[in-house]
């Protein structure tokens, strides 16, 4: 599927361009092109690798998975690999996208799977035309800030699952195993965002030198914007990973807690329990011991037996061992 | 709600300008501004922006929440992020509240919400206004002398907070459950606080590299001594950190410990009690042992659980067991 | 073993070079030569040394095993140490090859035990012949690409046991030991994966350096593109460490889960026994108690018996301790 | 309390100036004073900086505590603070005094409170008055000499106290509870030390880079020497925090082994008393068993119960479960 | 006890100097000369100090103890500290030996007490001889190669070390006591090397750039290779460090298993006791109930009894609990 857009001196000007006559276009100097390639096959990228003049290594990276934001410089061209991420809040999961680009001077090509939906970026665009004189910067610009701002929202998903997961460790009722399983989904969400936000950094760091060159310096601002962005995520991330390991810290502790308490019940009770025990098992001797077959044997051992185990439960329950 | 000063050549001279008087008094080249704008409108802020020429984004900065300090430099002026912290003694929790400055050659305009207590920036500035002839350096030094002194004042309550858990930690009676909910919402703390002070260490480095160009070199050493406190609070939090973390380790520890010494009395107990048992049952037995039914059986099964019983104990309490 | 290739003018020539006039050919300014050697004696290196003009110590290295990967410059060649890795999957535990190479101007010598799979570097050397032209830069490119792909296979094998370990962790029926000896020989492949890949950034970042002098500017993307590789596999290792160290503390969590859900179950069945025990001793007392000898105490104690034990069960399984 | 000396042309000439003479002793060019106050009051402090010229923040960071060593430049003088130390052997706190310094061209005003002994750095000027002739300098070394020195005892009183640690943790007679008091209040010392210690390298680093422009070139290698005591001093620190961190995790570690040992003394002492209650429960039965009261029904359970007895004991002996 | 070696044009010349003539064969420019002394006294110093024109500083170092390597650099000449270590196998305990080194344009005079073993230092000068001829950049390279190549066998022994540390700790029969000492003492002693080696790197460094100054360019390759061989070392140290404490880790979690085996065991064999235990009261009860005093009772009894334990018994079984 592709959507093509053709910028003429900064306003919009036409859609839907064929294929084949991208590179007629972009003859004319005054105009600036976005194309958008969803699942390309092969052939598609030939082409454009054809049309374009891009580098063969780069349109081999846009086929395969890195798992790596990157940007790489060609001689004619940038190549541009970032993640766009989404939190699956029901397990806690994490799932990426690959997002890619080639950043030619007036053309800038992403390309991407089905999964990511490329109208917040449409949006992006339109929402801020006015930029849009600033040509492929302006477009460049809306792709990053789509991409943040989805790490930013998962960053700030996971933030409320791990203050949910707080509630439930200093629940009364304990909830250990959903505690544990929900902290390493987290935990293991937080440690592949971090490898899908940390190069980030320079990737926009890459962007911000690079466009004192060739890029127009009003669109500056909103780089820099776009790169404190990348910063609160990662220093977010790196807090919520530091939070996570203290509820799991946490956790051990409330646990050998719990255990502490039920040991001391479970002495406690099996001590009111033995006494009556001891008792009867005097009683039950075959011996001519005081009070053998009396009644008066019978009043006593049920009172020895009743005294002695209200006895235990009021010293334990004063010791605060029940 | 506004709060405006004026100062001409260094001297406080006017203390309530109307808003739409803001770009005329500039003018005059003697004169440098304060503006405090508590919980402002959109309409506000817009109007601002035209009266001081403030670009976009820095404005749109002042109405959204961060969580993170920032100096962001614009053509004509500079845009300051900070947060004022407080810790709620009761529960160890913090709160931040997010403070934002425009800074111009002549004026510095704050925004802030009414937690903000902006009245101890008013103090400072009367406290030290013979330093007031250094113009905006001098609001500006006095604004961030005020957050970072929060900072400090918040890490030192923390201090204290932690002083008192290790008094919980090593309590005969233990407060397990309080430590544990007290050490966790420390932490939680300085994770935040961490977040909120390290990149305060930039922003002021940039004002000190700035002030060679623009502020007077007089007010460099209030700077200075300004970044000496931010060092100091971060330096302090991470010493906090260590500490929580060496708490939370040895409670693990004194739990095992305080375990072991439940086990061992339940196990002596047990061995105490399950002796008389076994003697009564043995003399409960349908069968002529020595003894059966005469009262020198009797004496002899009392005789023997009474010495056997308390051989067990004196042995236990010997090897420090009970 | 002996395999040797020359390139003249980036066209395959000849294959099976005499070893003695490796020096003739490669008088010729046209001729590029590979040269791979499997498990050399001391003599092979001794006469490549003086026939290439090598430096001893490189020659000392290609015969000493390092565990470091490493390129050393020496005035007419470089020396380079690399490390094959693989994984036995069903043991977990990493086995390194030792690859070393001499490169001179026009010559790449590589040395290695059988245990390296040369056929792999001869592979890529086929499909990719048209870089050919760009000489023993090619040749090198070639033997990193291939060793770093490995370390890329590997990681990824790694993550596989990592994940089928989660499942095994959060698996109904424990299988902690499991869980402990697989976790523990991951964790120590990526203790020593780590050290053999950190140091291939310094190695290639050196190559890429140097390429500007003496390699040809248009191998420079394909050398990016290995180095980017390198990032990935350090990245990645790095979580994975992240990871396992997640799943062990994890562990300890459920095992204390696990041990408290035990000790609950243990306290509630010595309870629900307890009951008719201390019942059938009391009815054992040789004493005169209401119902002795008579049917209906036999019935009222059976009833007790009954009533409480159903008592306590119903009780524990509400409480969620059954 | 006030100490003072002059040395002229690197010879002590006098050692009991007055105050008010200060400045007209300093504008002799070939004189070189130490001042030395013991807690001044603040009109000490405000005469000395209109005396000297001092800066009046310098003069109020003397006054208040800082617990951050630091080393500022002014434009006539240097401000130095740093923390001398003191380790109670007993409980294992760390105590620690602030020192700070006005250094001028040619005087070194020290200011501390009674706790810090300032006859140790009288001594060391005496001991090395040979070097007096390089003045300021000179002085300035002492001081830091003195205290860092403090510092590096200090850190071996902790590392006598890690290694008697040591010994309580491996001792056969457990010794928990000292053993986590101890190692918190060290880890503890260890946390602040590391706090007062850590800058003074950036401190030191400044006075050697400065000692370039104003201090004698011959003074080079003695303030080398202090700087390599304090790298010692921190690489040391950072190696007692490693090694209390491994006694804490080793104390968990002897825990959880000495809990698996009373378990299975527990469990194993628990069988051999179940046995005798058992065959006794059986004899106890009111049912025409075999052997019911005939004697060698008796002599039957007394030998069962002593042979299973002592057949559960050897057998739980040799799986060396007690 | 002194050892001389006299070099004239790279040969050797001399092997037994009369320390008093030293300066005057240095007066010789084709001379190069090492000294070597064992446990020299102050005065031996002392006199070495006016022989050679040593920095006071520099030979007081030499006679105290450091525990830091460090190479200072004097006006005349440098000061070099090394550590020699050693392992005693048997406790897993590091010996460290301190040796200095005064290094002048043409004499290199080592220090060391008589654990360090000097004849490996005189087989490395003997079997390099060729090097000779790069004077004292030859010695100082023959005595750091020795004292790092002993560095390299230290931690190849810890490895083996941690290797059978890994054994013991998957042994069947649990060794706990034994692993958590050796792996204390391993942790610790790598605690000191990496105290020892981390420095190195920094004092090779130095040599490596000094010597583009001084000494022969020839003898680079030799220092690279040391260099090489310490960076091998620190970070096979840290692998070693990061093994030792997932040893700590994994043992924490067998013993958690174990601890829940024997809970398991101990409530499956306790239930299995508990019944016959619940039978025979019920059959001892004073009561006619059904079977009382009969045979079929006896039986019923009997067969109740063996039939639930057994039940009981194949019932864990089938759960994995026994």
């Amino acid at each position: 599927m592709l959507t093509t857009r053709l910028y003429r001196d900064g306003v919009m000007d036409e859609s839907e361009i064929p294929f084949a006559e991208i590179s007629d276009r972009l003859a004319d100097e005054s105009v600036c092109l976005w194309i958008d390639i969803t699942s390309p096959t092969q052939e598609i990228l030939a082409e454009l690798e054809a049309e374009l003049g891009l580098h063969h290594l780069a349109v081999e990276d846009a086929l395969h998975h890195h798992q790596r934001p990157k940007l790489d410089r060609y001689d004619t061209h940038l190549f541009l690999a970032t993640y766009a991420v989404q939190l699956d809040e029901r397990t806690g999961r994490l799932h990426s996208t690959e997002v890619t680009a080639f950043i030619t001077p007036r053309a800038l090509v992403t390309v991407h799977p089905p999964q990511f939906d490329i109208s917040k970026v449409v949006h992006r665009f339109d929402a801020d035309e006015d930029l849009a004189e600033h040509g492929v910067a302006f477009l460049l610009w809306g792709l990053l800030d789509v991409i943040v701002d989805g790490h930013f929202d998962t960053v700030q998903q996971l933030d409320g699952a791990i203050e949910s997961l707080e509630d439930a460790l200093f629940d009364d009722r304990p909830r250990d195993k959903e505690v544990q399983r929900r902290s390493f989904e987290i935990r293991k969400s937080l440690v592949l965002l971090r490898r899908l936000v940390l190069p980030m950094r320079e990737v926009i760091n890459t962007v911000m030198r690079r466009d004192v060159g060739s890029f127009d310096a009003a669109m500056s601002p909103y780089f820099q914007d776009v790169y404190d962005h990348v910063l609160r995520v990662t220093e977010w991330t790196e807090s919520l990973r530091d939070l996570v390991s203290t509820i799991l810290d946490t956790n051990l502790g409330i646990q050998g807690n719990r255990m502490n308490l039920v040991m001391k019940k479970v002495t406690s009770w099996a001590a009111i329990i033995a006494v009556p025990t001891a008792v009867t098992g005097f009683y039950g001797q075959n011996l001519p011991y005081p009070g053998a077959d009396t009644l008066w044997g019978f009043w006593f051992s049920s009172a020895l037996m009743v005294v002695l185990s209200i006895g235990l439960y009021v010293t334990f329950k004063a010791r605060d061992w029940l």
